[in-house]
């Protein structure tokens, strides 16, 4: 089969997701007034921690909790993004932390009254 | 339709991605002679500077550049990875960063000689 093994040299199928639920909270941090405010200035980073901390409590298969630098959503902050679905959502507190581990990670729910839209997009 | 929209009401469809191309450059430093190494100590923030400025200067749209924490796949490292298609790189030069961004990012492409597959694992 000359074809199949064409298009397959081009185009290897992409390996297996190395993570399940790759999730990715900005802990960028910007000085104090800055107009747009940052993540780690409204808590991110401790947020980020317990986060960790809570996934590895339930015993949550297959999650990555990593942070990130600035994701250009500040105003939403603190913001989250968890790949691959690309769902967006602001924590502000252990307790929406802990809505998004259990709906959304361990059940493949969603958690929508802490959900980005698409018409959170910053000013200017 | 009743029971239509109780299922719309249950699990609203997500959000369109907010980014097409979110990639994630690992920028972790550990200590020199760490045992697992790390992206930073081969160069990572370099590589992740020229990637931002280079995918500016390309004019790609809907493109992320980020830095991220740990990736936990340190001993392949530099590495990167490309959401929400979940690929991952091990980027060592601008050349790979080039090649990368071209064949993957702008073309839709893929880069087999630099992916990392299910078979690189981190040691014990």
């Amino acid at each position: 089969m000359p074809d199949d093994a064409a298009v397959s040299r081009e185009t290897p199928a992409d390996p297996p997701p190395w993570f399940r639920v790759h999730l990715f909270a900005c802990t960028n941090r910007r000085p104090d007034g800055h107009r747009r405010g940052s993540c780690a200035a409204r808590g991110s980073e401790g947020l980020r921690d317990y986060m960790k901390a809570r996934a590895k409590e339930m015993g949550l298969p297959g999650i990555r909790v990593n942070s990130a630098g600035c994701l250009d959503r500040c105003e939403f902050g603190p913001v989250i993004v968890i790949y691959p679905e690309g769902v967006w959502y602001r924590a502000t507190t252990r307790e929406d932390i802990d809505e998004i581990l259990a709906t959304h990670v361990r059940d493949g729910g969603r958690v929508p009254r802490l959900m980005l839209t698409e018409k959170d997009v910053p000013p200017g």
